[in-house]
């Protein structure tokens, strides 16, 4: 799974990079990504007594809908038909510049005001196996808001609940109201995936300290690159719903002003967290570094224990193991004829061999079993 | 105790992550944790003559005893249970999404100005065997102060007494003078906090120079860790706290605005403090690396010491271990039959390591003890 | 390639440094690079309806076309002829410190205005083998946009296209929206420049990990120096773009600045990119060591774990080699004549060979054949 | 030294932790040190023709020299008496959290305008063996200039002397131009300290590159924290000379800001050479650490010469002290009868010394005499 | 040449510490360094028609030229002569602390305006074997400009000729255009002083990449020294000129203002060289740490490759040397008296030696000459 994460982390970071035009071509065109899922349309029209629900063919039937009731959202799920995404344009009156940004979807989270509606990303965290982020375009006007997604499947399952059951203030407010909900959706669909970091984080600092592998390093280096892509999503929607909460066109009401506040306070909590994850990231490379410098240590205490008390030994051994001839000579290894001479010379080497190794503990090398299992 | 303080960080880290509704769920709904205490609380009513002590049995009787003394100090101990919490919220007027933060018990500190009254959250430290911090929250209003605790102990006793005594201004000044006192007084128990951890870290730094130990850089990250979380509560507290300072509103008056001025300088002192303490944390891993270093470093000059005294002698034993036919020719090792060789092989040997011994000196690999002493 | 790239990288960060007249020379004062291109002068003449699109022999005939059409282009390709680029200075009024600043051809990307033109620096990225920016240097009056570069060879041949084929909304706005179209092209032509360095960082992270060689350490030390290029071209670029967003002039109508606002948000998503290549640079310079670290330790392992096993064996083959005599004492080497001396010594050693293996295997230094392969 | 320095800076970092109050007391309450020393009161009250200075032996006392002269500077001594303080703090309307300050002896610099007076806290440097700052509060009247001292002892002799010998402006000058001319003296005392610690800086890194001792380390971080420690007194005090500079209440004359503004040009150099003398230590570190590496190298290097020279010569001699029978075949060892056999052995051992020798050469691991001693 | 670089540079480091008065004394008293060369003056007296130049024997001279051309250039190389410092101060109504910061040579950049002349500071680089940098003083008044140089020689020499050959708009501009010029050419003066630091990294990059010498760790730090010296140099410089950009006092002419604005654009210039250059320079520490590493890997594997080669044989080796009794048991050491005994010894050893190399390559640590070339 950590490939995946890879990948997709990978994928998320040199996104902004491929899918673009040629250099120099026209503001506007809209480079469609043939792969990209067709256009679905999804109304819910709703005011605080009724609620009109409709999965649409055309776009055409969107001019239709507009206005009957107090707020009108329309998702639209894919990109993948210029078509349908310039008529939606030329009924909304969504400046070309706009829509390719719609559709060139890696852009930063950012809040744009045009003369009757407002232009909003934010991106969308996925955390299925594979990290990835979404992006979420939002157009909020006077009565209508809306949104198109990359593909289908989102985290605003409970605020369409929350529309269908009357719950909350959300039926009888306003379309900036209902940005507020789809944001604070978003925003909170990021914690999930902190947490899963949090853990994932926690775990590789165990596996650290106790063993440290060889991928170790390139696994910490995916998370903090997943990180990474994290903090470019949230800062940017950050300031995005910062300046939402500073505007002050008509289009806010006091009170979604008061609850995007809130929304900010959230979006300050989640950067808090990858900051401090990140932290914790370049954290666990030094850890790292230090067990692998700790595993030498041991390693070469091993060594140079073993070697230190036998080369000694080695040598003795060495020198009665020579030939002199103790027939020309009376000073010529006259031991090697001693009475006791072997024994003596086990008695010798067993000397040495204590002596180096209180030698070693005196350095604190070598540890008595009670206190190794305690290390 | 280490592993204690090191779970409760984690804790600390990761707790905004866990503590929430669904992506998606409305605004102002309290998930109330099943295993938080149930409401308790205490209200001090006082005037510069009377002071009235009560602990009351439901949010009801509040009610009656508001407005009857200049200042009401509402305390409640525990957030267990909704009905109480929300008949509070009614009886004070305070904000949905306020009492959504009261409830959801990782907020960072702010200030947020409502019609008649502030809100303001602080976190205040505990260090009993873990460290932990506490959300406390505030509604300061005309004449009353209403605070919210995540469960009973606080750091207030003394200014409950302060009350009681007469003593100092407080039973004459209004509610804002009360929340500076209790803010001071949060601010204050930040300082055994950091006091516990400079120690910590004295006795860590120390250690880490005597011994590198494996465990060592583990127990560091968790200090890092802990001055993280400390960082993360005092640094929107200090925001908050300048908040209040720059405050303009008839709320505060300008003698309380000389005390929280003084409050702010020791938040500015804490969190130079906790700085300061980063820093030496990151200090000490690089004494940890470096100590890990120079214990290699004393371990190969061991190994190459033994090693290249003994490898040349035991190769010249083995030279003289050699099956060479003396009789085959004269050139044939004829040092074996000399009258000296053996003694002559002995001082050989002799010569050779006290030569090896020398040049390691020149290199200051080995020290005289007088020497090794002093270092 | 590598040294190539390095190479440019180098001229790129030391050019500011070397095209410059003495210390204490008259400012203004044109020090031509007798290497540069003659100046080759293209025009583009055009409104709504027509086209004229000429070369020109001589920068004089430039005072005819001027004003004849909506906006006049010309592009002076090669900065090798002072009296050239005098007589333009001339036609258009350029303040002779402009001028300097065009000629010699290290300057930043900034936006100076005035009194009726700006005047505009930015660098565009080659990367055909090398990595280098070439400096473009715009003047835009009411009715001209002047461009010089160092050479042939741009990336504003799609723009060239637009003007032709009349599309787009280019052809009917004036000189503001073709500075603006431009710019774009130069930014536009950042993304497959980083998309390259994106490439590169991956592949050297999985070389990286997979075999630390020595030059790796000089070849990321080269991919930073280029992003540090990079990041210095594009950062104040990014100033530049934004000057003229904000630039309150008749000069730029509000359309166009709605797209140098676009063309603002290119530049922070390139530099986004630059920033986080950069961060990931520097961990693939963490990766290095720590692999270097990595492999050290699989070098010290199996040194440790052949010595280990070996020298004690040697160590008992030693001790059996020598020539204590048994004639002289019964102690003396007695197993020398054991019946079963030799296969018990035999069985000895493979017993003491085992108990090391499976310390070590204890130790998690040997893994077995069906681990090992994972790893 | 050393560790009295370094015991100095602990006291330093912690001391802001520990002389406080019990969390939650009063606001204003003197928590007096009873180690502190009995104030001592000295007077000089001036004006351009006279000078009246006296000791004197009560509080009380100063209520009738006040005003009597256009400037009266009264110096108090040591903070060990709460009944003098609060007297005087009667005498001069002050604060009682301005008089907590000056009690609590650890503050960071500050300026706090009231009413009729300035409260400025500075802080002194000490490095007489070990560095230490004092505090040193100033409340700056119309005609009074007050000073509490910790204890006996300051920089500002010099000053006095100016006062006495009528040089300079400062017998005209008002109260505002002495309280420049003590904060100037204070400034200028952290010079000398700068030169200690630059020359300490030098020392270390010449010790750091000659041979890395296992205490550098902490050595190094010694230093590291009393640069931290200086940043931390003159940091706040750069702010607040800055804020007296930028002050425009009539307390202070044009021309005695003309002087704070050279005086707050020190306080940036000053804060100039702590950074200086911070990214050295840094420097230091890394240093350290190469020479600890280049150190395990030059040991490293010796022990492979040795062992790869003599491993290969110990195995020949081993081949020949092989016991292979050469009476029962023509093929088992018939060097051994060789006329040439042991001259061969010792020159075949010789040429593999110096091939090996030579290879070591080419891998400029060894060098020769002229280079090394070069090196 | 690099100890002569790096005494400069200390020498730069601390020179704001040593040449000042003690703490306390009078602020504007000169303290003249008694090495210091005495005063020459030279005044250049021009406008557009005529040029006046002599060299002074006294100040007093000085008054009778003042005012009688457009611009009065007093240049005084040299400052050690109290008196003449003085009285040239009387003349021009210098304050006395600029005439100090004149005197106190290790000044920041930085620009006064006093009522009737602008006060400059700029730090003039040299480099003939150290680098320096001197304090050049400017006091600019409507009719004069009167520069201050620590010892004779500079950079201005160009702007001299400039005003003797009547070139550019020198002649017919005012002082603050020959402040500018001179500004110009101490920021010109940079940029030599760059391109020799960029050239010394380029070649201790290739140095430390080849040969990890010892003292490249203290040659880096030597030149980090330097850099940061011109960056402390060149920083206040820039705020300086950028000071005099937004002036908008009627001393500085339009026109020269957009000089300034170019100048400002120099020295932006420079300090983005510096930053680039001390990035390289950080970049080198962590090359030659990696190179360390990379030598001792290469070094390990020598070893490594040497014993675990000849350990195995050696064993072998002894084994034969075994002294065991074939006399007294048919299964002590057969082999010895084998027919084929030795030789198949010795094809066994060669068996062991190309397996272990054949491990050996097959991790990587042994690659073929021609590989090995490459790298």
């Amino acid at each position: 799974m950590a490939d995946d994460v890879q990948d997709a982390a990978d994928a998320e970071l040199s996104e902004p990079v491929r899918r673009r035009g040629k250099p120099g071509s026209s503001p506007g065109t809209l480079h469609i990504d043939p792969a990209a899922p067709k256009p679905v349309l999804r109304v819910m029209a709703y005011g605080p007594d009724r609620l009109r629900e409709q999965t649409l063919d055309s776009a055409h039937a969107v001019r239709a809908l507009l206005g009957q009731e107090p707020v009108t959202w329309i998702n639209v799920d894919g990109l993948g038909d210029a078509g349908v995404l310039q008529e939606l344009a030329a009924i909304f009156g969504i400046h070309r510049l706009a829509l390719e940004d719609v559709v060139h979807v890696y852009q930063r989270a950012k809040v744009e005001p045009y003369a009757d509606h407002h232009f909003v990303i934010a991106r969308m965290p996925h955390l299925d196996g594979r990290l990835a982020t979404e992006q979420i375009s939002f157009f909020v006007g006077r009565t209508f808001v809306l949104t198109f997604q990359e593909q289908e499947g989102d985290c605003f399952d409970l605020v369409r609940e929350r529309v269908r059951e009357q719950r909350g203030r959300l039926r009888s407010a306003g379309p900036d109201y209902l940005l507020y909900a789809l944001l604070d959706a978003i925003i909170d669909a990021y914690f999930p995936v902190l947490e899963a970091y949090g853990e994932r984080l926690d775990e590789m600092e165990d596996e650290v300290i106790a063993a440290p592998r060889h991928d170790a390093i390139s696994r910490i280096q995916d998370v903090k690159r997943d990180l990474l892509a994290l903090r470019r999503a949230v800062w940017p929607l950050r300031e995005a719903v910062n300046t939402l909460v500073r505007d002050d066109s008509e289009h806010f009401h006091a009170e979604t002003r008061i609850h995007l506040r809130d929304c900010y306070d959230h979006t300050v909590q989640v950067l808090d967290m990858v900051e401090t994850y990140r932290e914790l990231g370049s954290g666990l490379l030094e850890i790292h570094l230090s067990s692998l410098s700790h595993r030498m240590n041991e390693v070469m205490k091993v060594l140079t224990i073993i070697a230190t008390i036998f080369i000694p030994l080695t040598f003795i051994a060495g020198v009665y193991g020579m030939n002199f001839n103790p027939a020309s000579s009376p000073w010529n290894m006259p031991e090697l004829s001693w009475y006791w001479g072997y024994p003596f010379f086990l008695v010798l080497m067993l000397v040495v061999a204590v002596v180096l190794l209180l030698m070693f503990r005196s350095k604190g090398w070598i540890e008595f079993p009670r206190r190794r299992r305690r290390e």
